[in-house]
């Protein structure tokens, strides 16, 4: 497991992550678009999501071909009335992006900004709803990948209910490993894809969406490709995708969920999410780096290192360290903090995760770091 | 060959399509989107585009997630600023898709269509182009799937450039075995996807942009998701895809080109396609089956067949009782003529199109047809 020639470097990163090798056989195989073995797997997919989302009867799941920013764009584009308006709620990168996505679709927004520390004010959220009721929607990422932060969902899910608003979840790098369940937390869609905690390969995105919504959705989509009613309703027709479909990573997600589910669902999953997180955390505060969140507001799914203080530490040369040594880990995207990141998600367990931190040992070793300690905050 | 427990089934369609085992084996691996040998092959990937379109140093090659539908939305919106004007060339399906896809965008457009087995008339196009000075855009497709009709590219943009305006080419279903050289058809973008003539898997589509004026398209686009010149400049800058990559498409893709290559390039792959095609039409033929179109209008990349007269034809046991022999074909989408399709791309030679052969003639005896004739036109 730690000599590289024998093997791909293990991605301790957001995604594109490490697969398993069943889930990459299953892409061996070329199907017609419209042939039934195709059309029997894109349908179980489907359902699955929507089990698994706890939205049987409630919702219907539309896959989208592209990244998970295609199905976010899509989703906010779809469910948004032209004359409609967004509460965007942002602490992170993924934040800002539905904000750009509402600029290029024209839609009116409003934003509720707080540092990538920082979860948003549920009262500020509640008094933003209570001002303006011309908010239809409010756009909320689960966990923010850029810090890794969990924000509150199903408080967000609770007050956006209250004053009946729509809630438009971007779900991308939770779903499948933290707890989202439509009947705990009501939300009109939430937006995730096969690459993320499902373990699949990246090439597709999805939303799971409220049905009585979806109908309602006709016309509001600012580009044919993204219009998730009309994919809906090709889809509901015949089962088909209404484009070219990506067969093989739809075959590979297939595959994941069946994995997914063998592994125990979302529990299993979170299970060995949140032991490589402590063994990765434990591991990495032992050598003196410290975490950029408290331990509260971490989501097991990535995490963010404060950028050692010692003037030997040189962020490039650690990371060509770890990746000839297999393991790749990911620049931070912060403005609140020089810092880099380290994925808990994929096909990883704790011996990986312990491998990787030998990996740190020796690169911080090789640089003369003597701690990870950051300056302090 | 002919044991369908042994393989998949052959797709004799315009994609998802047969690939070859190299190719799907080129997706057993992960990659991180940010590190050194995706970078490498992504960039390897571009260059080959370009070159292969006869346009290195005058375009580049703009890759974007998604189906071949996505690529041509992403360069109509980009490469039409707001102001501008489109006249869309219509015979089929695709022309159609692309005046849908300007509604979307709310761009203003006029139309040239013809019926699904007449290429537009030169004459009119250039009457067209001289009496409105405000079409600055003239977007054609040059192999229509919906017919498989061949049409008059060199002769369209040899009109376009005369008037000056920018010529964008669906040539999703043509390039890489029909000819297309920028220096001898000038285009503004020319689109295609991984998953056609280069028989790669599907998952991303493309762009080749003269560049003088992909930099003259800032701020046009209609969708983030789908803006080309924001995936070009981030591409430009470190290499790397602004949203994930679909990776392992792209290392098939890799994998397909190297194969095209090796194969001889365009020549090399008309060649096949072109016997693939003639074995096709030959042995239907012989059947008294009759083509849609004149072998003039007919490029060697999917075939329209009438449907037969005799009304012991039908056309979903047909494609049953081929299916269950392992050849997978395509309905048609005609409105002039019910019809079917048979496709000449993918992984396949004339072996190959004589098994379908031999699948037809023991699909219509098992009907108990007498011949493949169509109702006299």
């Amino acid at each position: 497991m730690t000599d590289k020639k024998d093997r791909d470097p293990w991605l301790l990163t957001p995604g594109p992550l490490t697969t398993s090798p069943e889930t990459k056989r299953a892409m061996l195989h070329d199907w017609g678009s419209r042939d039934k073995a195709f059309i029997d797997a894109n349908a179980r997919v489907r359902r699955r999501l929507v089990e698994i989302a706890g939205a049987a009867g409630t919702h219907v799941c539309v896959p989208l071909q592209g990244s998970g920013t295609f199905a976010v764009e899509a989703t906010l584009g779809t469910m948004i009335p032209k004359a409609g308006k967004a509460l965007a709620l942002i602490n992170g990168a993924y934040g800002q992006r539905m904000a750009r996505i509402l600029d290029y679709a024209g839609r009116a927004y409003a934003v509720l900004e707080t540092p990538e520390d920082t979860p948003p004010g549920l009262d500020q959220l509640d008094a933003m709803l209570k001002a303006d009721p011309r908010i239809t929607h409010v756009a909320a990422v689960y966990c923010e990948t850029t810090s890794g932060i969990l924000n509150p969902i199903a408080d967000i899910a609770r007050i956006v209910a209250k004053h009946r608003r729509g809630l438009l979840i971007d779900a991308m790098s939770a779903f499948g490993a933290l707890p989202l369940d439509a009947r705990q937390v009501p939300f009109d869609a939430m937006m995730a894809s096969s690459n993320k905690c499902f373990e699949g390969v990246p090439g597709m995105g999805f939303a799971v969406i409220r049905k009585a919504a979806l109908e309602n959705a006709k016309g509001n989509a600012h580009a044919l490709s993204l219009d998730l009613y009309d994919q809906w309703q090709a889809m509901e027709k015949n089962g088909q995708w209404r484009f070219t479909p990506p067969t093989h990573v739809i075959f590979a997600f297939a595959a994941a969920i069946d994995q997914f589910d063998a592994e125990g669902g979302v529990a299993g999953r979170h299970k060995r999410y949140a032991a490589n997180c402590k063994v990765l955390v434990d591991g990495m505060r032992a050598m003196g780096f410290e975490t950029l969140l408290p331990d509260a507001l971490q989501a097991p799914i990535i995490v963010t290192f404060r950028m050692p203080a010692d003037p030997a530490f040189d962020f490039q040369t650690f990371y060509d360290a770890l990746s000839r040594r297999g393991y790749v880990i990911y620049p931070g995207k912060l403005t609140v903090a020089p810092s880099f990141r380290i994925g808990c998600i994929g096909r990883l367990d704790a011996e990986v995760m312990k491998g990787a931190l030998g990996a740190v040992r020796q690169a911080i070793k090789e640089m003369g770091v003597r701690t990870g300690a950051p300056v302090a905050a």
